[in-house]
């Protein structure tokens, strides 16, 4: 395939491992442990991977050795920069340890495993129909190596086609990448590995542009920093148009559906006029007019300044953090359940609903009722919030106008953020980072763990600096309902109001939606002076400091 | 201003320059020109600047000496990255020549010179409401340093008024940045001050990401390096993602209005499955379904292989392209001036516009009916001809399924990239070339050249063999219509379809409509090595490459 030269130069980057990986390691076993919350539930589900201790390695005088086996190794859900670096890594570390150990890559995420659908990754191919070659993928973006799936591991079934194959293969470890869902089932499978006397082990590691899995011990799921980081290019890119023009209010929308952690990154990265936070829109029970209200406010005093531009940033998942809306979308999935004519339905919603509805505009209130998917409820992800909050506030404006607070022009344009980041060729914190979590997934194999996730931390430091450790799965669980059961669940990690990259927002927030003091990034940079190059993200520089 | 870490270690790089400029020079005048058509027409007009030589710099003993006077600078039009390089430049050249010249920059494109709104630009700051620290402008993108404007140079009692304020601040020559319009004004603005021996010299610079600023003398237009890069960098993201995810149609929107030279560019980076060129469906008299149907057997021909995913890169101005969507439009522009009721107005099109319109997706007819601007007429640029070719394609694939012609999924997302690209820090060849320009403008003024455009050549050799330029912009210029009226002006130059760029995507067009060949260009990179961050962009390395 042909390839850029970008790609071509970036191949040969090196990417960093902690200090414990460059010669011999050691593993040093912690305490035992408890999981943050529903101890006794947790317990019960999964009896033999619960309580196992925090591990980490330390330099030692020999490497560890691996047995004369296999392992597998699958990508499940949203692709993020750097899972090929973890692939990369995972291989690495395998070969470091037994050079006949062979790595199977599933295809198409956890289905691969069930349909036995697999390729070997491999330095040397021999058949391409069969092998990929790892070097073609070191340091790239995308998860196209093996594909990705979302395909959820939950059922015994699976588990045990599973076993199958990796009899079949020779396999005795699954390492599996992915967010929440997929670590959780991944130590559901452990645990069943466990209890059935497979042999096999499984291993999860931490990954997801939102941001939302991290806790005590998970600092950043892979693929945030780059993710963000390409957002933020664009964002500062637009907003030097927007300052330059200054007849544009730009109102973009970034990806992320449950959290708003890449929204506020990038605020923290480009310092716009405006960023919602879905988090604090629910905990304030904001109401949609107050955000309109707040966003015209901010557009009226500027524009009383000669400043008729500026730039909006939206998370995806706004709409369903509005309580109002939230309430709408509800009744109005009741109503047309059982009612197919749309007037009949809005006839129908609740008085404060109803209220909702009308303030719509006419081109949003179709998506909400028109646009259904086929289990008859609204499809939330259509709504162009972006093109939403424009509509809204040209028409506050206008009556702000009519009352004489409001003098000046106001036209807007919309964007969306999201493909373009998710399969960006990894930053060097996501390569190093990512290829460390693969390289250190082959040790937790080594060392015979399962049930763990693979974790790097102290990652605000300078690579050698690192400590690669292993966490049970089970320390970061608690009980949620899901689907009208109690699951047990890793819980997700959303933006807190009281956290130091939040603070930071609210602290500067006034300031930057009445004057322009837009940052611009710029694309990441591979090769360039390390201030410019290693940078963290702001949120977890910020998080960490404030450890 | 709070600076991003990139832009603080970019502030530093010094742009490189023709090795004319590195010592001493000497100006070299050529033969006498004439207009590439029209002779007669312009000479007249033109009587002062029509026939001048095309002049070069060469490396000589000593340094050219500058008056002791002023120089002002305008930016005219649509941002470009690389215009606070091309007046760094400038900046830099004036003070190698004359320590007391000023530079000030005319507010707010060329109604700043009308309405005498300026600031000086100094490396000196003694006083932020009146001066500008250029320092702080160095290799950034964006107009910002003094903004830019669309008011056209055209009235002598706009001449006249900027006479005034040169008079005042001791301005003696003006340089212009803008785009082909731009420069016809600058000329005719050089031309005016010289029948009224003001002593006033003009010079026009080459702006365009649009890449339509071409011809025998201008290799490229300044800003469409850069464009085309982040452009081409969110492209392959996105390829990248879709190549992963396997589950999505990406239709791309590139802006470029009159021209596909950016498409164009960015399907030769990135190797998208299709690349819609509106100069040839202008040419071949496409029709829309014929776009439609062209884009849908390549659906489906890639489903047939069982992928259900590629990318196609449409041209902004597409919609004007289609012959019988500019007739329609017209009927349309013409109908609605005088009928406010939509459908009485479509009921008296034309058969074959009525045809046409019944086939566009009901929002997009809205779109064309609702929308209009203050003087009646359709708003094309509103047209969202992403959604518009995902809808018509979906459409013509249920009809290709019915006939057993189609086996697959299509789920088609809309992108626009346009302010993106516009505002983003040049590269290094659009920081050098800008700054070249500049320092170039500079060296004209010092030789008391007026009417002439700074131009830089032998672009795709590395900067130490540029040749430094000065045309004659009268040379570049026929007479079009406009407005109804015969006008001199600079000839726009669209995609040739036997050009060597156009050739290029012909000659593997139907390879990378059905398999996935896609590159991945990755950001801007401003320290890595040469042959990553000093590529030209392939329209210009084909186009040299060809002469």
């Amino acid at each position: 395939m042909a390839k850029s030269a970008l790609q071509i130069a970036r191949a040969a980057y090196q990417p960093k491992l902690p200090k414990a990986f460059k010669g011999g390691v050691a593993l040093k076993e912690g305490k035992a442990t408890e999981s943050v919350a529903n101890q006794a539930e947790i317990k019960e589900l999964f009896p033999n991977t619960y309580g196992m201790p925090v591990v980490t390695f330390e330099e030692a005088a020999a490497k560890l050795s691996m047995g004369d086996f296999n392992v597998g190794v699958i990508l499940s859900g949203g692709q993020a920069p750097g899972g090929h670096n973890v692939i990369s890594g995972l291989f690495d570390g395998i070969k470091s340890m037994n050079k006949n150990g062979k790595l199977y890559g599933f295809l198409g995420g956890p289905s691969g495993l069930i349909d036995h659908q697999y390729m070997e990754i491999t330095d040397k191919v021999t058949d391409a129909k069969t092998q990929i070659d790892i070097n073609e993928y070191r340091n790239t973006g995308g998860f196209d190596i093996i594909g990705s799936g979302r395909t959820k591991l939950e059922e015994t079934a699976q588990f045990d086609k599973g076993i199958e194959i990796c009899n079949k293969l020779g396999i005795k470890a699954l390492v599996i990448i992915g967010g929440d869902d997929s670590n959780t089932n991944a130590c559901v499978l452990a645990e069943y590995y466990l209890q059935k006397k497979t042999g096999i082990q499984v291993i999860g590691c931490p990954k997801t542009i939102d941001g939302d899995l991290k806790n005590s011990q998970i600092e950043t799921s892979f693929g945030f920093d780059t993710a963000c980081k390409v957002y933020s290019e664009v964002i500062g890119n637009i907003m030097r148009d927007a300052n330059s023009a200054k007849k544009y209010w730009h109102f973009i929308k970034l990806m992320g559906r449950s959290a708003s952690h890449i929204a506020l990154e990038c605020a923290l990265q480009t310092q716009p006029n405006i960023c919602i936070v879905s988090e604090e829109v629910e905990q304030k029970k904001m109401t949609l007019s107050q955000i309109v209200n707040s966003i015209a406010d901010a557009v009226a005093a500027r524009a009383a300044q000669g400043n008729n531009f500026g730039v909006v940033l939206i998370p995806e998942g706004l709409i369903e953090f509005i309580p109002e809306m939230n309430v709408l979308i509800k009744e109005l999935n009741d109503l047309l359940a059982v009612e197919s004519d749309v007037k009949a339905a809005v006839a129908k919603l609740s008085a404060n609903s109803k209220s909702v509805y009308e303030s719509l505009p006419e081109a949003i209130a179709k998506q909400l009722t028109l646009e259904r998917d086929p289990h008859g409820n609204v499809q939330v992800s259509l709504i162009e919030t972006e093109k939403l909050l424009i509509e809204m506030v040209k028409t506050r404006l206008a009556a702000m106008k009519a009352e004489g607070k409001y003098v000046g022009k106001f036209s807007g344009l919309g964007h969306f953020f999201g493909y373009e980041g998710r399969c960006a060729a990894p930053s060097n914190f996501d390569a190093d980072y990512c290829y460390s979590l693969g390289y250190n997934a082959a040790n937790l194999i080594a060392s015979g763990k399962s049930g763990y996730m693979s974790l790097i931390k102290n990652t605000t430091k300078s690579s050698d600096q690192w400590i690669a450790a292993g966490v049970p799965i089970t320390m970061m669980m608690n009980m949620e309902k899901r689907h009208g059961a109690m699951k047990p669940v890793i819980r997700k990690a959303l933006v807190e109001l009281d956290g130091a990259p939040f603070k930071e927002l609210e602290k500067n927030r006034a300031e930057w939606a009445i004057n322009t003091c837009f940052v611009y990034p710029g694309p990441i940079q591979y090769f360039g002076p390390s201030e410019v190059c290693d940078l963290p993200t702001k949120t977890l520089a910020l998080e960490q400091a404030a450890k």
